[in-house]
Formats: structure tokens, sequence, C-alpha cells
């Protein structure tokens, strides 16, 4: 499969002058979603929170949802709002909430994003695969100390995950 | 490029026993999706009518609205809801609405969906992209018709949007 | 715990006597809820299906949500006004939906419910603790049916349920 | 049934290691609720206030709402997004507002919660039965301390309610 | 205070002549509202049905909401609903709802409103005074007999509740 | 004027042939929208009946509201969704809604329309300047019957309404 | 009439020992309101500005709209959410706001109402009988000044409203 | 036609005087609006950002949605909020936000319109048209300078776009 896609990235740069009709979006499955989910659940739970984690896809679409027993139900709204500001900004939400101070209430009056800490970026390589939210722990750096936590426990996964890829 | 697919395929099939970690969801180019809803409502115009045309990805977000000059405002929100069931049910919504006639009140609640005729599944070969809805015209059947003369009239660069697709 | 269980039952017809200030409401814990959604997803799957199921407790509010890797993305919000439902009425869908076509369509307008099959109760004997709902299948029977096999697969774990449950 | 509970806790204890699949959440009884709601807008109306008090479950759902005879409309949506901020945070929103200035104006967008004071746990020793909101006074100082006073009142049989609760 | 009901009706002939600036409308107090909820819910509970009672002042703005301890959170709506047509309609639900099958489908989907059986005027003589939604039991009939009921017992209050009125 | 009016017809024709960018839509002024608004309710009022009614303008946008003095809230958002349908339909709503029974359910759950009686064209000449919307008589061909009795006498202003516009 | 409202006010202080099951709000009729709303138009429109004007009763429910023939659209939620304040607050906008930064952007996340100058009470005597919100000028305080020049004009007229009050 | 102008200017002087009932709002072509987008989106591309365009009309309703094929699904709203806000204030949002700081954060709560940079005025002369709206690229002034750039490259087709008006 290696060799594909070398031959796949020599497509790429080709049609790119013809201005592709097409691109392909690369999506977690179901099982990847759910296990970077639960990683980030344990992690809090084993730092003593009960927290929400929330996976998006690439196009800011819920994939898994899981609340602690313990977590209150708001926590899966803030989850997923921080899940997808990662997906619009293309940053963690550690590193995009503070730099764009000046339109921190205006992101946060737009319909499903929330300009908070505890929301990280999946990815495979360089490659934003979707995004995890989490919400409960008292503080935004907890929250994605889960979150990164989890990804790390997942990493070498990750890192093969579009090696192995399927076009639909 | 050609070549190159015969490879991709064969290695989906390898791929899919190992579970894959990661899927490819084809995504229209914007200029792809605004050539569609452009030809939509060129066709209605052309019968007589003011109508919005909106087109939708696989995930059911919108990629472009075009809403005609003298075409009512809501006739957007119509559409759009019409191409989100194509998504949701595979199928144009002529011939999915006849079919679950014993759920189209309970589906019309769901918000992003409703059961009209209008709009059409935007295809490569088998392989959907996206869809278009239409509305405006008087009758859910010419709202169908404009969308299928503009898919038509798109035919040979529908046929080859995957071949030239990119990965991201 | 047997034991205990038995004192705390006739602790409860006394206490009823008394008008009690406090009732326990039993939550299950996210590991069963996530397993119940997980087989229901698995279940579909092997009937060649991509859905969603959501689990609910017993409030009605959600404990997780899993969408499968191709399922669209309104199948979260019908599975889970499903699952609602069952928490309203006390019933699974299937049985309350024909029971009560005379206010069909006033609940379906009701935010967060929808008269749909799918909607099963979670249940450790005869007490509820949740429900669970599927969506995406063609046919809310099918839907259902993947829903029964996940609890029958489970039915053992959930029989224990309660004998193990915590207070808080 | 004091006996009971000592081994209840003894089970608990020992239940936690296996991971209990079922918890209990205590419940107010809809009297209880009902006594503390009425009791805060008494003590508010004493003071020369108007006010709306709202008890949330520990779910954050709703179980009484008050609005006294002269107290505005939006008072009930204030009081009830107070009452569920403490849920949401444990703490008396008096306690948690100051505390969480960095994320203030992001909760406040949050739907079901808003940053006010005058939002106040009830507890039965150190458990957490719901919580109670107050507005209407002016001045959110003045709204909490309706609300203390109301569950002053109350204080012994808050004490015994949970000796008293009920399994369902 | 007889007497003077006797003139101010002889001073309302008049000034409807000159097409007064200001009218009164009446308004129950949180005591005789709170009392009327109670009373309804206590009538269903010795049914032996868990239901909510909401009642509503002539503006149609929610006065008392009581959700019994075992009511799913969903009756709250409903019974608000069903209370606030009342005052659209100024007819028990029961009398509406089949009288106006024509527009049933349309009048759901207005907010705030629900052609449902269960709604009932609260009424001194021939002046309506607020409505009561009851929800939660098997039918609507059932819901509409515990607000009856309800108003029965309060009957001799609610005939001298205008004589007694309040000008603000 | 009059002059002005008919070199301005034969530019449209030629300019049509150019494909114009920009095209002009009549508003009315406030004080006609108002006019038709309170002749509505004047009218209602002498058979009997409080109710709303609202005028929109050919955007389909509010222009004014008018909630007679004992009117229900509701009949505002009703009395507006007739107004709307009718720019969305180009036909009052008396002549639409038994014209397009086969989706009447699913125009009710578009925002801002509702399949209902009592919505009518404002019009000079053939053009169509906005409509108005009336909602509280007990049956929609009463609310109906109001708007065209005020539209019938304001007929002499509304035939020359057009003559008399400004450019913006 | 003026004998009858002295007896009524000896009545009133009288019941209130009782502790009354009703009590009378005042509400301005139809024409009254439009009259508010009408004069504070003409007012901004004399200054040059296009604006819409909002009256509600002392419910915090719509009475009248009107949007000037130039006014964007956005103007009638403001202006209406200006009203509600003042039936929140009991005071003119220009004066609560300043003197509640300290919950500003909170009871701008409420519903229905915001923060703005611009939201003026209508008084007859020391009784509030509703309010009228003003926007689309360019600065608060000339929404402001727009709508008490309207009540100035009507001051005579608001001073006898109550005394000419009908009961319903 | 320039001859035509002409009398209607003077027209326009003279109806003023008779307060006119009917005024004339230009609105742009679907082709001219898609333009507008288009071009606004090329000029980001160009400089290396995915965003979203959306052209509305003089009353604020959307004309065209333009999202191109990776920016994210919340710029559509953004984009659409910010060309609303020239609607609402007439002035490009670079120059409105900035002067009315003390509203921003209530302005920001209303639907429809975001205090953010990125919206442009889309003029004839002085006469305004519509607006565009860009979200996606790093910085709004990013956003405006492709909007502006847009504007620049249609300049003359805008400044004969009124000569060649059309009435309805």
């Amino acid at each position: 499969m290696y060799a594909i896609k070398i031959f796949t990235l020599i497509a790429l740069s080709i049609s790119t002058l013809f201005s592709a009709d097409v691109v392909n979006i690369p999506r977690m499955s179901m099982e990847l979603a759910m296990k970077v989910a639960q990683e980030s659940v344990k992690s809090c739970r084993e730092k003593g929170y009960w927290v929400s984690a929330v996976v998006v896809d690439r196009s800011a679409n819920t994939q898994v949802v899981l609340r602690d027993t313990h977590a209150a139900r708001f926590t899966i709204d803030i989850a997923e709002q921080k899940a997808n500001l990662v997906i619009m900004s293309g940053l963690d939400t550690s590193a995009f909430v503070p730099k764009r101070g000046d339109i921190r209430n205006e992101l946060n009056n737009i319909d499903g994003i929330i300009m908070m800490q505890g929301g990280v970026g999946i990815k495979s390589g360089d490659t934003l695969l979707g995004a995890v939210g989490v919400s409960g722990a008292p503080g935004g750096d907890i929250d994605e100390s889960c979150a990164k936590e989890a990804l790390k426990s997942l990493q070498e996964r990750l890192a093969f995950a579009l090696l192995a890829e399927d076009d639909e």
C-alpha cells in the first residue's frame, strides 16, 4: 500500500494543475473516534474529574459523544463546541483563543463554536482527521491535557491511519 | 491516472479486511458545486420560474446557495432541506418520499430535512458526491426536472470527476 | 450485597407511607451505556446498515452518541428523539407509537421527541435504567431489532446491574 | 433504616472496585422542591421584591417554577439558568462566578446556564440534591439571600431527607 | 365591595363608548395559581399517574410549573402548550381541538401551542383568569379530569376571587 | 409623472434583453402598510373579533404589526406567517392552501410560513407590493374577509400608489 | 367616574390585607399603543432617521410594531428587546443599563432582552402601562429622545388614561 | 436611458413632497450577486485562504452563498452576519465596528448580525445595492481586502448597474 500512496501523491500534484473537481476528505472510522473519546474520559477520570468528550469529523459533524457517569449535561454542548472550533481554526483551542482575543466574543456568538481551551486536533502526521473536545474538569488546561494524553496513547495508531485509509 | 485508480480499488478491498481507521469522503470543488446550482437555476428560468438552488456536500453541509433575482427568501431553506434529505436517504427525494409515507411527518419535524420532491443526488458513476435541491417552481416535479437537466448538461464532467480527484 | 437489597426493599415500602423527601433514580455507568450503543451499531452493521445509536439516562439526558462511519448526521438527532420517547412513555416506541396515533403529530412537534420505531427501553428486571435509540437502517423495525439484539447480548450484565448498584 | 445505610456505605466501597454498572442519583420529591421554591419567593417578598424561583434536580431538569404575582416573565428563564449553573459547577453561583471570570462570557453563551449570583445548591449533609435559582430582586446578592434563607428554614427537613430516601 | 363592583360595571359600559385607553386584565396571585397546579398534580397522583401541571396567566405567560417526582421532563413543555392553547382559543382544549380539526397541524406548528386535550380555563364566574395544562397521564381525557377536579375543589375560592380583586 | 412611467416601461423591455444587473422592487411606505393593518383590525373588530394584523413587504420582511387590545400573543406569529406565505406563493392563502394540499405539512414545517387562510396580497394593479395576514377571528375565512375589506376601503389609494412611487 | 376611582382605591387597601386572589394589570388599548409607536417614528424621522418602534404591554408581550420605510429589519428585534428590558427592570433603559454594568453581558444573553439605551416606560401618573423601544438612529440617546418626545406629545392623554380605564 | 434617469430624479424630489406610498428598492440580479461572491472567493484563494462569501440584498436577505472547497461550515454563518451588519449600519463593518464599541456585545447578541470586520457594501455610485461578507481568512482585514478587491474588479459594471436597472 505504501507504493500506491506514492503514486497518489504524484497524481495529486498533477491534478491540481487541472483544478480537480473532486477532493478527498479523510474521515476517522467510528472505532477510532470512539477510542479517542474513551481515552480522553479515562484520562480525566484518573485525575479525579467527570467529563464529556466529543469527537467531530473534518466537516465539524459529531461522530462520538461520551458523557461520564456524573458529568453534567451541559458538558456535552461545551465539549462539542470546543471540538468544532478546532475544525474552524485549524488549531488547538489553547493556541487559537489567546491569538484571537480581538474577536473572542464575536465567535462565542456563532452557533456551534465557543472560545474555550480543551479542543484538540486529531492528526495523522500533518493531516487533520477531526477534533476532540473535553469539558467538565475544573480548568480548560486540565480538559486539554486529558485530550492530549488520549491522543498520545494512540499516537502509533494515528500515525498509520492514513496509510491504511479507504476510499469510499 | 486511470492506472492509479485501479490500484486504489484493489487496496480498498484489502484494507477493508483490516477495518481501516480512515476512509476518504469525496467532496466536490466549489467550482463544480456552483456549476450544478447555476445550471439548475438556469434550467428553471428557461421554463419561466424563479428558484433557489442549494448544493450540499456528502456530509450534508451547504457548499453553494443561489437565489434567483425574484425567488422568495423561503426557497433557500426549502431547497437546502431537500438536498439534505438526499444525503440522509441516499435517494432522490422523488424516490424516497413516496416510499416512506409512513414516517413523512416525523422526518418533516427533524431539523434540516423536509419530505419534498426536488432534491437530486449528484453522482460520479455510482459514487454520491453531494446533492442539489431546487425550490420555487410551482410543483416539486418541475423543481426536480430543473435539477436533473442541470446534471445532464454536466454529465461528462461528472463522469470524469472521480478520476481526477485530489487527496487532501 | 443481596442481603442488603432485601433490607432496602422493606425500607422502601415503609418510607413510602411517610412520603419520602428523596427518591433514588438509577443511572447507568458510562461504560454500560457505551456498551449498549456499541452493540446496537455493531448489530446494524452486520445487517449491512450504517446507523447512529444514542443512549439516554432515566432523566432523558444523553449519555452516549455513536455515529457509524458513514451514517448521515441527521441520524443522531432522530436516534436521540426516539430514545427520549421511551423515557417519556415508559414503553418501547414500537409499542407506544401505534397506541397513540391520535396524538402522533402533536408529540412530533414537542422538542426532543419523535414518534418513530427504533427506541427501546434498557431495563434491569422491571426497572427502567434508560433507553437506546437507533436510526439509519431502512425501516424502524430494523433499527429496533439492532437495539434489541444489543440488549439481548447484554442481558446477563443488565440483570445484575441493580444488584451491584452504587449510591452516589 | 440507619443500620441499612451503614451497610450500604460499606457495599459502596466494595462495589466501586468492580466498577458498578448502575449508580443511584438522589432526587427531591415534588413536595420538597416546591417547599424550597415557595420559601424563596416568600423570603424575597418579605424584603419587598417580586421574584421567580426555580428548583432543578441533580440532572439540571426543572422540577418547580414559581413566578410571583408581579415578577416579569424573563425572571423565570434567569432563575432557571442560575440553578442549572449550580449543577454544572457543583458550587453556589456566588462562589463559582468570581472564580471563573476567565470563561464568564463563554459560559453565558451555553444554552441553559448563566453566570449570575442567585443560584444555590440544595444539600442534605454533603450530598447535592438539586439547586434553586432566584431572580427579580435588585441585585444577585439579594436573590441569593432569599434562597439561602429558604434553605435555612428547611434545614432540619433537608438534613433528614437522605435517611428516608426511597429507591425507585 | 359588592357595591363598588356594580358602579364599575356601569362605568365600563359608558367608557366603552369613549373607547377607553386602558383596560384591566385580571391576574391570579401566585398563591392561587400554585394551588390550582398543586391540586391538579394531586388529583392525577390519586389516580396513579405522575404528571406536570402548568398554570399560565391571561397573557399566556407561565406563572407556576410543578413536575411530579417521576414525571418526564417533556411533560412540562406539553402542559404549558396546552394551557396556552386555552388562552389562544378561549376554550378548554377538549372543546377546541375537535372543533378545529381543519387547522390542527397548522396550530401545532406555532411556537407555544399544541392541539391536545388537557388544557382547562381557570374562571371566576364568566371571567377567564388564566389556564392550567396537565400532561403525563395515559390519555388527554385523564389529564383533563385532573385539572377539572382541581378547579372543582377550588370552586368557591375562584367564585369570590374577582370580588376581592386588587387594582395594581 | 405619467409620462415618465411610459418611458420607463419602454426602457424595461429593452434592458431585459441586456439582462439588467439591477431590478427595482416596490416597497410600501410605512404609512400605507400601517393603514392596511389598521383597517384590517377595524374590520374584524366591527364583526366582533379581536385580531392581529401583520403587513410584510415584497421581501417577506415585517413592516407593521398591530395586535388588538385583547388578541392573544400567538396571533402575531400566525398572522405574520400567513402574510409570508402570500409572498412565497404569489397567491392569497385561500387560493394557495387548497391547491397544494400535497405539501401542506411540509410547508408548515418551514420557518416563517404556515398553510392557513387569512393572508392576502396587497396589489397596485397587477403589481404585488406586499401582503397582509390576519389571525384571531374564529375561522380563516373571517380573517381573510377582514383583510379584503381593508384593501377594498383603500383601493383607490392602492391603484395610484405605483404612479407616485419613489426611486430610492 | 372620578368618584368610582376613589372607592376603588379604598377597596384596594382593604383587600390587600386579605391577600387578594386576583390583581388587575392595566393594558393600553391598541389605539394608544399605536399612537405611541407612531409618534416615536415620526419624531425620529424629523431628526432624519429611519427607525423601528415597538410597544409592549405590562406583561412584555408585543402590541404594536412599526418599521419605517427604510429601517433595516434587525431594528424591529432590537427595539422589542429594549422595550422588554423596561418591563423587566421597571426603569428606562438609559437608567438601568449603566446601573447594572456588572451583569450587562449576562442579561444580553437572556432571550428577549438587550442592554441598550432607547427603551422608555409608558406611564399614567406612577403606573407603568407598558414600554416603547426605538432602534435605528445612530445612537441610543437619539432613539431614546424620539421615544420621550413621543410620550411628551401624548402626556395629557396618558395622564387621563387610567381614569377612564375599563375592567375587562 | 440616461435621459430617463434624469427625469426620474426630478420626479423623485417632487413626489417626496407628497409622501409617496411606494418607494423602489434596487436589487442586484442573481448574476451580479454571484459575480461579487465569486470574485471575493477567488481573491482570497489567491492569497492562500479558503473562505466563504455571502451576498445579501438591500433587505438583508441572502442572494448567494459560496463556500470554498475547504472552508469550514461556520464561515457561511459568519460571512452572512457580516454582510447583514452592513445593511443594518449602512457602513462597511471595518468602519462601523470601531465606531460603536459601546454596543458591540449587544449587537453581537442580535440574531443575524455580528460585529466583525469583513463586510463591505456593494454600491453603484452612492446607492447601496447590497453587501458582501467574507469569512475564513486569518484576520478580518484580509477577509475585507478580498471583498474590496472583488468589488474593484467589478467597478465598471457596478457603476453602470443602476442605469440599466429594471422596474419589476
